[in-house]
């Protein structure tokens, strides 16, 4: 990952510290993405050393956030930044409590990936691979137009969004239709939906993050405004 | 609510910009539990004119949480804060967004109180009383501790969380008992499952706030750190 465009977007006088919070966002959005994807495969795999895994790794994603906040909050006080200086400190402060939520929801798929399931509710995890493989392409478009703060990625990326959300009500429906069914397997089925709910959370949060991005560039908050006046922007 | 503690933890240079912010929150905390009260009552009745305008005034959440947020990075440019008073505006900024988020699960709740449902399944609905209720006492009582910025107040309801929690997952088992007795009703009572589901992460979301309010009055992010050491501070 680079920063170059984040760097065009900075005054002088505060390249080194953003630089660095900078890089340290970038490092928590990587550990964030290897957490959701090793979740996702512990759950169709049924990987219980990987499910493990994610959840020791989950306090790595905590003290980022702690500690890159507190790295904002130091910047604000030492450097009295202004415009968009200020603007990108509010905007990463943001993203990072976002990214932590993501990294919790990993947490969730992992301890449903190490519930004891039926060879046949196993293939009920295999059934959320699409949305799990939809999600994980959405968070690193999203670090990606975080990256290059990039104002016409983070609107593409926003946009997706409604895929996840077709995506996941599909699947909901799917799983109703088992629990009617099969209602036995009901507590199992449960599991299931809330991983899926879980991915499709992760699918909000990276809106979320999109919207920092374009508040950050335009200057203007976009959250709650219609899909219309964004592209407009 | 008076904001007379608040007064007491910030310096004189910015009592009046910073009374003035803390002022809008209170109002955004009053509409949001105006909202969530609302929004219990029409599930509980079955009140769908109660529920559309829960609905309809979701907007003023979200403009209290943009206009809040624009007032605090403008302090924060103008005034150029240090120490307590910029920690207690980046409370705030982590406190409106919780605050919007709960907005966002009472217009959720608001939505499944429009649904069609048979007598009896009313009657699940109504089982969510008892946890409507906690959840709205907690609510009440961090805006509370908010107000006056009281440390201890904010620690104890943080600790109610744990009881919310055990609510919740009584009512799921007794909500999953039912889909498995009565099949064709799973799709009704999935509806009754996520009205639970919204209650119990505003639950989380009240205890982020009390953690914020804790950051604030003692400078020491406890987010992520167990109830010894919370008590311990």
């Amino acid at each position: 990952m680079d920063n170059l465009n984040v760097g065009r977007h900075i005054s002088g006088q505060f390249n080194e510290d953003l630089e660095r919070v900078i890089n340290h966002v970038m490092s928590m959005g990587g550990l964030v993405e290897k957490q959701l994807k090793d979740a996702i495969n512990a759950m169709i795999e049924g990987d219980e050393k990987l499910a493990k895994k994610v959840l020791k790794g989950d306090y790595q994603v905590n003290d980022y956030e702690v500690n890159i906040d507190d790295e904002c909050t130091r910047i604000i006080a030492k450097r009295q930044p202004a415009a968009g200086d200020l603007r990108l400190i509010m905007a990463i402060i943001k993203t990072i409590t976002d990214l932590e939520r993501i990294g919790d929801e990993a947490e969730k798929i992992a301890k449903v990936a190490q519930e004891s399931f039926s060879k046949e509710q196993r293939d009920l995890l295999v059934s959320l691979e699409n949305l799990g493989q939809s999600v994980l392409v959405m968070l690193q478009a999203t670090l990606d137009a975080f990256t290059r703060m990039d104002f016409d990625a983070a609107l593409k990326v926003h946009q997706t969004d409604d895929k996840i959300d077709r995506e996941y009500e599909g699947l909901m429906r799917q799983l109703m239709t088992y629990m009617m069914e099969d209602p036995r397997s009901i507590p199992q089925i449960m599991s299931v939906i809330w991983s899926a709910r879980a991915l499709e959370r992760i699918g909000d949060r990276c809106q979320n993050i999109c919207e920092y991005i374009m508040y950050f560039v335009k200057g203007k908050v976009v959250r709650h405004t219609s899909p219309e006046d964004m592209e407009n922007l």
